[in-house]
């Protein structure tokens, strides 16, 4: 039972009709039920948004939380340092981590990959594909090549992160950019997936094969047993101290 | 239920008494045995040696494999070329592939990674530790840091491979050496694990860190659910030939 | 002063009409001029073809060449196996490797990087963008972002390569598709990049960008001075065997 | 001409006694003169140190300095957060950055790798062999197989750092521990080299291998020509924006 908190910023839905519209209970509810229709009883999903106390990760939380997923776009200013230092901590531990579309400029996802992670964009509702240049990995396991998204906001190169450790997916949209929007880094004993389809003015996590790409990375992303070797602060080590 | 094929030289064995004394029935056997031993009803392990009649590989034998091991040293140019081109297509198919110490020099080996995968060594029986560097990498799960052998052969850098996808291992000798002895790497939709401790002077497939590794090398290389895209043989794509 | 071997296969040159109105001299002939063209007095080029004995590729023109760049298509399977191999000791000992276009086919890809290097392919003359991923590489100094070429034949993924050591440059096709046409891979001491543009329809190779990009990569692969350590033939170490 | 500012934290040598007498003028003088020494003319090499306002690293210098290198051990958390961001934007817009040794704990080190960069230690004066495994990277040009450095400080794994985007040198010490030791980073358009050997307690600046690396490296991280495509802010980008 892989244990998820979905983290929505929650503000677009709040103040904006044509989202709710798409989104009534927020995205974070979307993208929620999408894991729990794919994954059933494999998962246990909870959400938490901006506006809670500590924005519902509290430490409490975290412990409790195998996979966090990221949803942020117009308050990323508002999240404060210490929840994100604390995030990073938990990742660095060992705590899965998806960052959705507009993600890319999260506090936590400049910290963790320590670029920019700036890029070119337009909302002109374009028609994104995406496509598996990885097709063994299990997160594009049963996705469709390409996935099709009628109507997307085109994020494009240059994507200014570090040379992802495995590149899943690349996408093109009808002016004719490429992204590469769906990356896998590993920092501490944590796993990282990037997934830019998501914008707020369009049912992408409405999609069948967006919901099915979060489940397998959701499935990913979980903490697995893992070996020895860890060391959160730099131990003195005495000659023979070898771990059994 | 992984379906694995520990294929083995089996030369040293019927030829050397010292190696027969430490594997009776053959490394093969060892190795064999400790992947029952660790993963018990999780796998069914066969058999093959290169006095077999297509070395035991046939096409049938394949299809029915989801992980081969190989060790070879006395004898890697006796191997066909029509099985190791047979073996080649099984893992760029998805067969996930195990080669273990001397086996760097094998043809399936050098084959799949371009190089000459040459290295340094010295046989004086040193003290073998060796080092997780990637602690969260499910090949590392529950294996002591380092991992000590009483005693090995030496295999030292330079190692001509190509950087490997995910360095798991590093080991050093009492010579003061290093070696990069667990590396994997995907090529097709197979994954490949080289793992250099075990040479046939030593009892090293008899050592439980070992059989831990190596089981674990197993889980990880045996193929997955995967996704489209993969594409055998350069088909033309009509516009629209989009996959579902 | 870099020593550039331009091979060409220069086949559909002589047999087809209307390939030899795009390169009356050969496709090699105008590649030669292109790094001629950008990089003057910094390179001497010379070119060599399939018909010629041992392929225009003897010991003695290796040994006198720093980068070797390879365009074939129609008759790879007419290039002898003793040449690809000594082209592969040669690139691992350190030559520099240029593939290009339907290269990715060619034997001495495919064997030094082990996979199937297949790919999906369409000849309906449409444009391609090549996009910068990597804008601080060397090989994309001074190109367009994105190169605009009018009309190409497509190459869309999956692309069965090992994940490339540098990605630099991704196309998109006017179809929709999207391709890793800029991968650099590093095998011994050899630099080799592979650069999909470039087909015998079309006057890729007059295109000042795509000029502009093979002249990067020949700098880019030409040998430096390097490092101690590389062992071609796995030596035997003794204790203190070090170097200096 | 290459532009280095060599910083050093400058607190070990004017508060203990048998440091300054390995460093009379300070760690960060033997550096700069190692560097003068092996690259003469090819560069020209200032100092910089935390007593001095803003640590010495204005705007103004900062833009005036291709390579900064980073010595850093008791005074970490005395770095103004101001200054280190001031570093990481000059390092994501091209600057090259060596990080020396305990550096490994500076704020701009893991800022910009995002990970704990823990480590396990142990100072008792241990011969630390330094490995090439990357025989081909300009970064091991002339560096013996291995260095013999007879008196170090123990650094061993696991580290606690992203894989890096080149590996060039891994450590054993007398003790068996190995260590990742010479690690390089692509962070937007900046290089970074990581190198272990250099505690304050032994004099491994003056070793004249331990010199050579080090101007290597700053030959090696200075910032090139590079191409376009980098997007410092995230830019709109309508239909057409495509650069020359």
């Amino acid at each position: 039972m892989v244990r998820v908190t979905v983290w929505g910023e929650n503000v677009h839905e709040r103040t904006e009709e044509h989202v709710r519209a798409i989104y009534p209970d927020g995205m974070h509810a979307a993208i929620a039920a999408g894991l729990d229709e794919v994954l059933g009883g494999a998962v246990q999903v909870r959400t938490a948004t901006l506006q809670e106390p500590e924005h519902g990760l509290t430490a409490t939380v975290l412990d409790d939380t195998d996979v966090l997923t990221w949803w942020g776009h117009a308050a990323h200013d508002e999240v404060d340092d210490v929840v994100v230092e604390r995030v990073q901590d938990a990742v660095l531990g060992g705590m899965g981590l998806l960052v959705l579309h507009s993600g890319h400029y999260a506090k936590i996802f400049r910290r963790l990959l320590g670029t920019s992670c700036s890029l070119r964009w337009r909302n002109e509702g374009e028609r994104e594909l995406v496509w598996t240049v990885d097709p063994a990995h299990p997160i594009a396991a049963g996705v469709p090549h390409p996935i099709v998204i009628e109507a997307q906001e085109m994020y494009g190169e240059h994507f200014d992160i570090p040379a992802p450790d495995e590149l899943v997916f690349v996408s093109s949209f009808s002016g004719g950019e490429v992204f590469r929007g769906g990356c896998c880094f590993h920092r501490g004993r944590g796993r990282i997936f990037y997934f830019s389809p998501g914008d707020q003015d369009y049912p992408v996590y409405h999609h069948p094969a967006v919901r099915r790409v979060l489940a397998n990375a959701v499935l990913w992303a979980a903490p697995g047993a893992g070996g020895h070797g860890g060391a959160a602060d730099s131990p003195n080590a005495p000659r023979g101290w070898f771990e059994a």
